[in-house]
């Protein structure tokens, strides 16, 4: 396995390879890797011949009031994984190489970023969408993958991809979790011994949803009442959004009448998570 | 020479071709091809193995009152010049192939765009970003030709290629002229027979304005000015902006100590013309 910290490097490796037939395969982090990441690269090394992992906390993705200078980084550990995992490349460039002096131009995908993570953090998605238009730059990949827990994140870059003509697959992988339910997170690390007992409850408000849904429950509102009714119950929780929306654009539905995605937001101490289930494809034998 | 419509078709085209080593050569413009087109053709034809040139009129760069209706459009003209001039693949897409439904993901530069031509025309630049980074997408280009009579334009597109990692050489060749010295424009065919022979006072006043900052004026307002003056002269002239800047931030020069463009627009009737000179790289034997 190499380590290439420089953009113009790490380009020159993929059209080389490129020129050569091989399939490059990517998988963009923030690096602190964990089972939710091994699970990726698992599936990315099986499906491309040259695999791509890039370790970078982008600045521009968090607000100043964020958490970009307590993010875990440990580069060492996430080095040994890769190689574990038999990725060819760790492409780990500094925020001065991504942002050098003049660095201006913004990528911005208005409708799906506009609500649930766009409203909290109103800058996040532009911070990743350009990060995102970047590193396909320098990485040229084929084939990428991102986990489904960070749900909007993954229709944001299916429209940037779409709309930029990228003409890069984009694998979407089910959320990694711990054995109580708990999706993986990076930022989990952060919750307190009570606070993490608390964490599962927001899958489990999911799965309550997902359940009501399934035995034909169509109306959001008594949905997300329910949900709420189940996260209430215990005072240290913040209810920060419950949402059942369209999986492609976000948009919240009126009526469940088609496949739906089911997001969920919560706030335990200064700690933030977000979680997410798809209900069925099709409904009631149709 | 070959006519290609449909997007993908032509990232599959350039995807093989750039396979086997070739270098591709791409020309974007908005049909209506003069004698500026050709000379930029000609350039590209000497400097690349395969040269695409894409024909679109982009509706995202014209605001609703703008000229996009009335934009002259006369294809089988401008593949006849494609032809003579070698080119190998004209990239013809329909707005609805390039803009689909759902189409929402914007590219801008702010701070290039922000003034001159980004003042009176708000979101030109940020429909011109967008539509570049969606071609080069499309053509996967090595090498693009710009002319240098829409300066703005190629400091936009300059500072996108840089901060987008597109790995993608960027050439801009000088504005070809009319014998009396108009700059070559599709829209020069809109003026009126004695607005036509005044059009080229624009290019006298940068004209007179290169030779008084080669002589050493060095001061901007009073070489603004002197152009005001040549221009004011002429009551069928408005000025839309007359300015001396940076070349690469395009933000105006406080005292012209380095090399500078002289950048002016005017309006003649309902017709809007721009134009450009830089001034010398080294200044009084510096």
């Amino acid at each position: 396995m190499r380590t290439i910290h420089s953009p113009s490097a790490m380009t020159a490796w993929s059209q080389r390879l490129r020129r050569e037939g091989v399939v490059i395969g990517f998988v963009p982090t923030m690096g602190a890797l964990h089972e939710g990441h091994r699970a990726l690269l698992r599936a990315a090394r099986l499906k491309c011949d040259a695999l791509v992992v890039s370790m970078f906390v982008n600045p521009i993705q968090f607000a100043p009031t964020e958490d970009l200078a307590t993010y875990p980084r440990r580069l060492s550990q996430d080095r040994t994984i890769c190689r574990e995992e038999g990725v060819d490349v760790c492409f780990e460039p500094t925020p001065a190489a991504m942002y050098p002096k003049g660095f201006q131009t913004v990528v911005t995908v208005p409708s799906v970023a506009r609500r649930w993570e766009g409203e909290t953090r109103p800058h996040h998605f532009g911070g990743v969408a350009t990060v995102v238009t970047k590193l396909f730059g320098v990485v040229r990949p084929d084939v990428v993958w991102f986990g489904q827990k960070d749900f909007q994140q993954c229709a944001v870059v299916r429209q940037l991809v779409k709309d930029l003509n990228f003409n890069i697959r984009l694998i979407v992988r089910p959320t990694v979790r711990e054995r109580d339910g708990l999706a993986m997170s990076s930022r989990n690390a952060f919750l307190s011994t009570e606070e993490r007992r608390l964490a599962p409850m927001l899958y489990q408000a999911l799965l309550a949803a997902q359940r009501a849904i399934k035995t034909g429950m169509a109306d959001p509102k008594t949905v997300q009442a329910m949900m709420r009714k189940v996260l209430e119950a215990q005072p240290a929780i913040r209810i920060d959004y419950l949402a059942i929306c369209d999986p492609d654009t976000l948009e919240p539905l009126d009526r469940i009448d088609r496949q739906a995605v089911i997001l969920g937001a919560i706030r335990l101490g200064s700690v933030r998570l977000i979680d997410n289930v798809l209900t069925r494809r099709t409904r009631g034998g149709t």
